[in-house]
């Protein structure tokens, strides 16, 4: 996500250390995020969360689910920060991180779900692996993933979604839903994101899928 | 395919028992296809094949592929008939069937690949078992199917579209490529059915998706 750069967002991030984990020390929380949120209940990651909008927004809606939102961008996190703030929520956590492997950040199967959302097309094809939907990410999140997690995917990328659709399907994960006509269909309770508001105010077409990993524990 | 009944329909099938294989006897070839094209070249069948547009289109670019069109209705078949004589295609035979199982028609792995095009969406969900991309029929489709054989499906249903990938998905098969927008896209070759050129002149997005069952040789 491109936003112009906010002057004193690092400030910001240093002043909120209760909710924004600094790439710096987001390692030492390997394996400890239930620790950190202080309960038990299922935590949920936002890939590239960008400006907050859907994170707080299912924060809101999901008392009892934990969040953590995962972005690279300072000045991107000092907006979703702004959020957090605002409406009070003690279920989101914010990971600053540098794009190293989130194998890093979290350990083997303890995260519930990820959600993928409008993430960069990389359309080129020599470009392919930086997709994250390509193999290399999806090992990662099967590897930090409970056994049959889930990512949910949504984009307004028709390429993207194509591509997605069968790297997820050749990687071995199962496709549990499809929609392609987010807006014009029958799901509820949708939370949209930034980019999503201003596309589909377009008129374009919002897709999404929801897709597992096959159960390594069947696998074994 | 609703068409109007077409008089003298039935005796224009008898008088071509060297194109279209009644279904009392069309059993009599199960294992025997190459014998009846009197060659070894692999077999594509289309599966509600309606009036021959796709799979006498297919056959004239495609003269190295033995194609048979499966249809229940006596009208649409005979219409099909019309085009295989008038293009004077060899490589083509008709298969008028009743609507019983493949298997009583084509021996296990006989086929190598199969197109299903613009299936009946049968919309309802307590019609779910009628459409052929339900696990009944994909059953069946693999039974017959060489291992690792495919299914090319093409449909303007979003609907039957999004059902299709996740009960593709969830029968175990791969998804190999996948198009949000056939004729607006790089594939080449595409040859229409009669339902695509009417369906696609209004501007609506064809879909297409070619996914193959997992090798079983690799599961045994």
């Amino acid at each position: 996500m491109r936003v112009r750069k906010r002057k004193g967002a690092e400030e910001l991030l240093a002043e909120n250390p209760q909710i924004v984990v600094p790439e710096a020390t987001g390692t030492a929380y390997k394996g400890r995020w239930r620790e950190l949120f202080g309960n038990d209940h299922p935590i949920h990651i936002e890939i590239g969360m960008g400006k907050g909008s859907f994170i707080t927004g299912m924060a809101q809606a999901h008392p009892e689910i934990n969040y953590v939102g995962v972005e690279m961008q300072v000045s991107v996190v000092s907006h979703a920060l702004d959020k957090v703030l605002e409406k009070e929520l003690d279920n989101v956590k914010l990971l600053h991180m540098d794009g190293s492997a989130l194998t890093e950040y979290f350990a083997d199967s303890e995260v519930d779900q990820i959600y993928l959302n409008f993430s960069d097309p990389w359309p080129k094809k020599r470009h392919e692996k930086r997709r994250l939907t390509s193999p290399g990410f999806l090992a990662v999140d099967e590897a930090i993933l409970k056994p049959a997690g889930e990512i949910h995917f949504k984009t307004d990328n028709q390429g993207l979604f194509e591509y997605s659709l069968a790297s997820f399907s050749q990687y071995g994960m199962i496709l549990q839903k499809v929609w392609l006509d987010l807006h014009n269909s029958d799901f509820e309770g949708n939370i949209m994101t930034e980019y999503e508001e201003k596309f589909s105010s377009r008129g374009q077409r919002i897709y999404r899928v929801e897709a597992r990993f096959a159960d390594k524990r069947e696998k074994a």
